[in-house]
């Protein structure tokens, strides 16, 4: 039988998206699962290993036509040994060997990878990166995370634990993090945080998505708040220009849809904050590739391992 | 005539180095020149231009002999044109073509790089980061420079103005700083920022030097001091390595020589700000070369760009 397929997953906070890819990374099908029940680390696993089961089956797909399965986690992954240090969201889980087992578990190759990782991968091969040598993309999301491509090349460090700008630290002082640090970007702009801003500065609770829409109808408190994320935002990120002088940065992932706001905020400040060659040569892109770039992503790094 | 010398120069914010290196980069001769004079942009490229010559007569040497000239400035550089975007503390310095000027009124080839990364280069090849392939080479001083070594080379990105590690924003509010940005490590940890604090500490002015004997000696107010340059340097360094993953972290410059102090709160601090996977990784090293890294670096640049 000729291999024909990858099955690429992305997992998130909230959600898991399953898609059959071809050969070329064309999305054949999409399916979304949620991750509510995942809450601890064999509820975790089970749950990935059935949303492929469950996506092949109802597919009536051959696994003889299937090059392999590509995940990408939110959290530091050795991605060579496929083992998953921790998950900052899930209690519990401490250097496990996630490929191994969901190689049983699915019978299918697996590759593992992290999240931001594959979105870097995908929007400097496909997206709005391409062409750029050293890039940081941006997910914001639950997590904010990311991926740096330095002279054209995922860049991973000693450990594949390279890209964790949601864990740059925005002040000296600040609230705790998830990670163990302190005062951590994501501790200010990821989705909890605003969703907890909101609320404050609202009386009430409101979605992210009804903020961003609120945002691009030029509503004075949605503006308010999310000129103040893109300004944090722009705070970190005129650090990184100026250690890495950037050729481009992609922001993508959730609240990247509150669109001009954000964007013109995040620019202004890298305009006002970072060194003028710095600033003056980083572009800001919003991902091109959206919702879809981490399975587009976990398809490459497949397709570069196994099927290349 | 068979050339055989480099000389090197070091250009700080209080004194120029010159050396005569051999063809190994062994130190033959040197001489150090004070700046104090060099306060706007003809005295200062006058400065540079006579030190070399007098350098060269003094010593009574050939021009045949001597490859080239390399030099280490404390600004962003653009070192394959030749050109030093600015200095942050020569007032009226905007792209002028040093190397141009510096090859008319010294007769010789000139190379010319951030001082910087001319450290971090000479670190990298025979210093505290030889063998690491992702390393942070600091030098602390007037300024807070550093020089980055991604994947075995130095990491010069677009405009070669990598590394300005020192104008990392340390907090979203804080002191402005001559880069134009606000709350940059330089402005609270560089030479003018803690002789001002040991000022306020200890009722009176006192040196650099003398700060650094009180601290190996365990004075309390040294102690107290260097403690805090340690634990925001190490804050700005979590964030660092977060991002970056790096195996190998090496301080250089004139507070390095504060010892034990600072070096035991950059860790621990790292251990406690920074992600677990990350902060087991990397060593954190004094710089081995000490002064001589600056004009050690410019004769690798001259080196590897005229000589090989």
């Amino acid at each position: 039988m000729v291999k024909k397929y990858i099955i690429a997953i992305d997992l998130g906070g909230t959600n898991l998206k399953c898609a059959l890819l071809d050969s070329s990374l064309r999305i054949k099908a999409k399916n979304s699962f949620s991750t509510k029940s995942f809450d601890n680390k064999h509820k975790l696993i089970d749950g990935v290993a059935d949303s492929v089961n469950s996506f092949i089956l109802s597919r009536k797909l051959s696994r003889d036509i299937i090059f392999g399965v590509g995940i990408g986690l939110p959290g530091p992954v050795d991605t060579l040994r496929g083992v998953v240090h921790f998950l900052p969201n899930i209690p519990g889980w401490k250097n496990v060997g996630f490929k191994k087992i969901l190689e049983r578990k699915t019978k299918l190759p697996v590759c593992i990878d992290n999240d931001a990782k594959l979105m870097a991968l995908a929007e400097h091969r496909i997206g709005s990166a391409r062409g750029y040598a050293n890039a940081l993309c941006l997910t914001l999301g639950t997590g904010v995370g990311g991926g740096l491509i330095i002279n054209g090349a995922l860049y991973r460090g000693a450990d594949n634990a390279a890209g964790e700008l949601g864990h740059i630290p925005l002040n000296e002082e600040g609230p705790l993090c998830g990670c163990g640090g302190k005062a951590c970007l994501e501790a200010y702009i990821g989705n909890a945080a605003i969703i907890k801003d909101a609320h404050k500065l609202f009386g009430h609770g409101i979605s992210l998505e009804e903020l961003s829409r609120l945002a691009r109808d030029k509503n004075a408190k949605a503006v308010k708040l999310w000129s103040r994320v893109g300004q944090k935002l722009g705070v970190a990120l005129s650090g990184i220009v100026n250690l890495l002088n950037l050729d481009a940065i992609v922001i993508g992932g959730g609240i990247s849809e509150a669109g001009a706001v954000l964007f013109e905020n995040v620019k202004q400040t890298i305009l006002q904050r970072a060194m003028s060659v710095q600033a003056k040569r980083v572009k800001i892109f919003k991902a091109k590739l959206g919702n879809n770039a981490g399975v587009i992503g976990a398809g490459f790094l497949v397709k570069e391992r196994l099927a290349s």
